[in-house]
């Protein structure tokens, strides 16, 4: 028998009470245990929830009980849950979280002071939902030395992006959509600005290459100033505009870890990834790319990851514990301004005829109903994106995004 | 330190020595141990590799000694690899396998042994090549009700039908290509009659279902009955048609597992899968939808998932096994004669008058070229394979493939 405690009984958590309750006859066989829920933290009373009787208010009772095994950390942010980790762990608990924000900034840390204690810190639902990743990973870098990651992260961005193409909607008209659907906060800012996408590759990026890689360390774009002409350029030549996480090894072993919207071909498999679905794409030495699928977010698919979790922090209790990835420093990370990709581009003005004199063009973009007054194109070599803005100098770069390579 | 035995030094084999000889360091490191290779068993002798030195051609050496801790069977079929396989776990070595011929017949009966010698077998390799697929899906299972497995599970018929959709061959002119790619045998049998896929969805649906199914059990067609008319067809109304293994819990618990060629909507995932990639849809009842998505063979991405499976005989060295499933019976598996869906159609004649009279047509099917004298489309409402035969008494049924809802 392994007693459970949730803390924060907010989508998530109560998803994790739901199947553990829903599947835990099923959880129990293939365990070879028991798995018991036995208190809630929340701020909050639910005297409606058939769960109310587990709801407790203090984590002073959680953290003296020696029959709590595993604590679930879905309360989110890096305040009140950090404190409870912190906690927990030393009081020799393991902790499970869905906690992106926690893992990306403290992981290191928070791994760290787990082993010390011989007990578990997993993190399988703070990255693709309740898509199978982290652990997959670890087991792709088991034969392998991972070469690239590329991810779309973001549910909300996805889906915004397109509800843009596929209803020609504007980037406010379709944020106001996924507001309305639940697909995105009354404050979006942490998706449309791409730190969500941004603490999740640091996560990914920080497991397949070894070093934990800080969110300062990541250069962060979203999606705010993609715009339907841009969108529109996409889909006429067959390519879409999808916000990637990517975290690339280089030769010289730094890491190129950041978040930005890409002009990517409709025939890679990270094109056909629509709506609220993820998909994470892993490139490694021996077993080449292999992609993962499936919703990013979500009630009970995050819940799902969550309890696997618990159910491996169970299973290898009295096993000896490894850390995941060792401390970050600032030469783990590549400069993204030495990296060179070929460029979508749209500016201001009829600059077509010129423009081959400055860099090469690979081909130009047409529209249907496009004004004048705006050229689009794509460049043919790999630039910086200095050697880009020395290019077109004196140009009004409207919008510039990199280019996905197959 | 661990040491290795591989049986079979071809094409999965040698690879697997490979991966061994080039992560060796990385793969000691993420182990907190080292794998040796010492023995690879062969009938030849290959003087010019720079494995020669570790190659014999006698068991009883690998068998008798105890220091080989892991086999590696990677001999195919269900002869001399049964009996190696056999004796090796009853010498109390884990046993790693790329071979689904072996664990598609008698994988319930290795893994009892191996349980009772308290080693492991394992069979990452034998589904999916390099997708981590066995592992995830155990993952999966943790939290979930697996409720419907769907893949792309054979490389060679999937390149086939694309270079039919894509480069308009016929059949058999893409079956000559991909031969001469290498991506077919001489005997391309085991492939194009779908017999590689049947093996693979009885693993996955054993797997996920948690009783043996047999290749007997499973109704299998392959892809040589599909002609470039009807990949036209589906390509006119922007679909595609795809051999997909499938297993289906049914409301009676009973398992509808099945292998034929599907008409797929564009916009479903699969249908973006394309050449000798595969890829394995899982639906779960908190997961929702995941997909996985990778080289579906291959020498290298292979190895690597045998790889994973070595390094995880040795971790789980000490650790009690549990079977992956149960035992089998015929009662396990539904009649695949009971199994309503909706079809796509072509039938010799003009037949498209009269049709509506004798079942619901959804659309009919236009393709630029098409010969008078045929009529192709799609039912309205799910039908039994007999219920659509008796609604076409008296037509000559060209082709009559399901139809794969979203």
């Amino acid at each position: 028998m392994a007693k459970v405690a949730i803390l924060g009984f907010g989508v998530v958590g109560s998803g994790v009470a739901e199947v553990l309750a829903r599947n835990g006859a099923h959880i129990g066989q293939k365990l070879h245990s028991n798995v018991e829920l036995k208190y809630i933290l929340d701020r909050r009373d639910f005297p409606d929830s058939p769960f109310s009787p587990r709801i407790i208010h203090d984590f002073d009772l959680i953290e003296r009980d020696p029959e709590v095994e595993v604590v679930v950390e879905t309360i989110g942010g890096a305040g009140a849950a950090k404190e409870f980790t912190l906690r927990a762990l030393a009081a020799g608990k393991s902790v499970v979280t869905s906690n992106k924000e926690l893992v990306a900034k403290h992981g290191y840390d928070l791994m760290k002071l787990a082993q010390e204690h011989n007990v578990s810190y997993l993190y399988e639902a703070s990255v693709g939902g309740g898509i199978p990743i982290i652990r997959p990973l670890k087991q792709c870098l088991a034969a392998n030395e991972i070469t690239e990651i590329c991810g779309i992260l973001n549910g909300t961005t996805n889906y915004i992006l397109t509800r843009m193409i596929r209803a020609g909607l504007s980037f406010d008209a379709a944020l106001k959509e996924a507001q309305e659907n639940g697909y995105a906060e009354a404050d979006p800012t942490a998706d449309v600005a791409g730190h969500d996408a941004c603490r999740k590759i640091c996560i990914l990026a920080s497991l397949a290459f070894g070093r934990h890689i800080y969110p300062e360390q990541v250069p962060t774009e979203g999606i705010d100033r993609v715009s339907l002409a841009d969108v529109a350029y996409a889909d006429a030549c067959g390519r879409k505009i999808k916000l990637l996480g990517r975290a690339i090894l280089e030769e010289d072993g730094k890491i190129q870890a950041f978040v930005a919207p890409h002009l990517i071909g409709g025939e890679v498999p990270l094109a056909g990834v629509e709506d609220v679905f993820n998909a994470i794409a892993v490139k490694g030495n021996a077993i080449g790319d292999v992609m993962f699928y499936g919703r990013g977010a979500g009630k009970l698919p995050t819940a799902s990851a969550v309890v696997a979790d618990v159910m491996d922090a169970v299973g290898r209790r009295d096993r000896p514990k490894f850390m995941d990835w060792g401390p970050g420093s600032k030469d783990v990370t590549a400069d993204i301004r030495t990296l060179a990709t070929r460029w979508y581009v749209r500016v201001r003005g009829e600059a077509g005829r010129a423009l081959p004199e400055r860099l090469d063009v690979e081909r130009f973009l047409a529209r249907s109903g496009a004004p004048t007054g705006e050229t689009a194109f794509i460049t043919k070599a790999p630039l910086t994106r200095g050697a880009l803005d020395n290019a077109l100098e004196g140009l009004e770069i409207l919008s510039a995004f990199r280019v996905l390579e197959d």
